[in-house]
């Protein structure tokens, strides 16, 4: 828990001061007056996150995370387990979609094993995976929590680890967050059930397609692992622990220790959504660090972006997850820097103001 | 005419075969089925577009239509008519919005004068401004036809030449259509409600900036320029002569040369779409060319949209135009092209499919 406290302590709020220089220096650009709309607001967030009016956001990595779940065992999910393992190998071969997407605003994939059940070992030893293994799956949550509370802390601090380990030693300026993990919209969804306080009905999509039928039974296994595991909704390590992913808790680690280093983290979909309310709950400011990439098609994720107070940038019908949503909100988050920092002001460009 | 009727002797629809081969492989891709949403739907529409499953998108430009318009003596645009010119010396001075977002997916920027009241000679003469002008500005609608028909028939074939310069010539595979205009507006604005049928009041919004009051009397002016010309509104250039703006007609003219040459053309604002929905009028397939770039804060916009049939991509509370919100989108075209080809299929990865 160590790491945890500490990294929490290093979480202060957006800097105001940055902010206010940030949006008067955009009231002034030349064109109508926050004509940039949605851009212009996060060309403030950047420069509130990262202290300067040229927020650095060129070298770019999407940290993918991959854990299994022992709640598969409940029929949660329309494909088998080891296609957790699979993708992971697909990540690596760069044959999936993260890799095609993360490559277009030119940003490194890491994949992390935090917990696949059948383990990578190969890729780890090879250095193509990071091993942050806390388990080979957790379990399953219908008839228990998901995992130890001692792992969960594990959990969070490698993610942590890893976040620290981009920013400082490989100088990242700029992390997404995604996964991998076959049935993590079940643990998600309780998750954001539990914070949100919404019912399961409410919260439980189709994940990776199942059909009404599969989707019903999903929602009474979601409700069983709410009833079995009884959880504390103000402490996100019980949370975490208890409905949690080994996944979910790295992605809020990643999180929490990019606010630390004062750098802005795009949150994925439903999966990351649900890390990024465990973070919350563990250190409220690093919400301001947040940067909602996407509107994912999952029911839940609205629900989760609500409880975050965040508006996504992009509505584009994906439900795939893995950072896919991240990054290409990566363009987005350069868009903004590049109208803070390039475009000029009426004076600068001699361009006639606005009558009245 | 000659031009126009030989360009839309070319314009012929998408093509279906090449919409069903993407189809079928962006069905086998690793991933839960149509995951990637939209950039899906895209992808099968670049197919279709350009008859090829890797269609080619690396070089890309933003077309800026710049013209006058005699309707701002009525007091509809909060800015003065200098400001076009001054915001055209902005885009070859590389200060403007359209310069940062056009530089961060890669694109340049071509500034055509269409016809800026003070000339842009110097700025022409140096090469750094196309010069396709037709006219010194418009006539003022309110009172009479903005041009006449040869000369709405002049801006539609020198956007068709400058369409055909840059993707033939110049060999560009990816273009959008921005413009720069004090007053377009309220032009747009008449072609939308003219075309949409739908009321002034509909479609007619706050421009750059003007308060309720000024847009009441824009709504006036708007009024009285449908009730001065009689347009027919199955004919695209009388609508163009008789409401339209230079600018307006050589978007017309991109889209139909972008359309005959079978390559994807952006749409961005208020402004484009009443360009874009001319360039229906004149050749209905021209639509399945278009790629709807945003949904501007415009009012008009939305209904301009649903003319077309399109929804659009991004949804930033952007109204700035000069073809800002068609740059931003260059990079979803970039990743539904990569999403074609670099993922993986099932069978090519070795992941196991769904059950059942």
């Amino acid at each position: 828990m160590e790491i945890i406290n500490k990294t929490c302590f290093l979480i202060s709020p957006e800097d105001t001061s940055w902010r206010v220089q940030a949006r008067e220096r955009l009231e002034q650009l030349t064109m109508p007056h926050w004509a940039l709309g949605r851009l212009m607001d996060l060309g403030i967030d950047l420069a509130g996150i990262t202290r300067s009016m040229s927020p650095e956001t060129r070298r770019k990595v999407i940290v993918v995370m991959a854990a299994d779940h022992g709640v598969v065992v409940e029929g949660v999910s329309k494909f088998p387990q080891d296609v957790t393992w699979q993708m992971v190998a697909n990540f690596i071969h760069r044959g999936a979609g993260i890799n095609a997407l993360a490559g277009q605003p030119g940003a490194d994939v890491r994949v992390v094993d935090m917990g696949v059940a059948k383990g990578v070992n190969d890729l780890a030893k090879s250095g193509a995976v990071i091993s942050m293994s806390v388990g080979q799956g957790t379990a399953n949550i219908a008839n228990g929590p998901a995992m130890t509370r001692e792992m969960a802390v594990t959990a969070v601090e490698n993610g942590i680890r890893v976040a620290r380990s981009l920013l400082i030693d490989e100088k990242y300026d700029l992390i997404g967050v995604g996964e991998m993990g076959i049935g993590n919209t079940t643990p998600s969804s309780a998750i954001i059930a539990a914070i949100s306080g919404e019912s399961v009905e409410t919260v439980t999509g189709h994940g990776t397609g199942i059909d009404d039928k599969q989707r019903q039974h999903k929602i009474l296994v979601i409700e069983r692992a709410l009833q079995v595991n009884r959880v504390d909704v103000l402490d996100g390590i019980d949370v975490l622990s208890k409905l949690g992913g080994f996944e979910i808790g790295g992605i809020a680690g990643v999180i929490l220790g990019a606010a630390s280093l004062q750098k802005p983290v795009l949150i994925d979909g439903l999966i990351s959504t649900a890390g990024a309310l465990i973070a919350q709950l563990i250190a409220p400011h690093s919400v301001e660090y947040m940067i909602s990439a996407h509107r994912s098609v999952e029911k839940g994720h609205q629900i989760a972006l609500h409880c975050l107070g965040k508006v996504p940038l992009l509505d584009l019908n994906l439900r795939l997850g893995e950072g896919t949503g991240a990054a290409l909100a990566m363009n987005l988050v350069d868009a903004a820097v590049r109208i803070l920092t390039e475009v000029k002001t009426f004076a600068e460009a001699q361009v006639s103001e606005a009558a009245g």
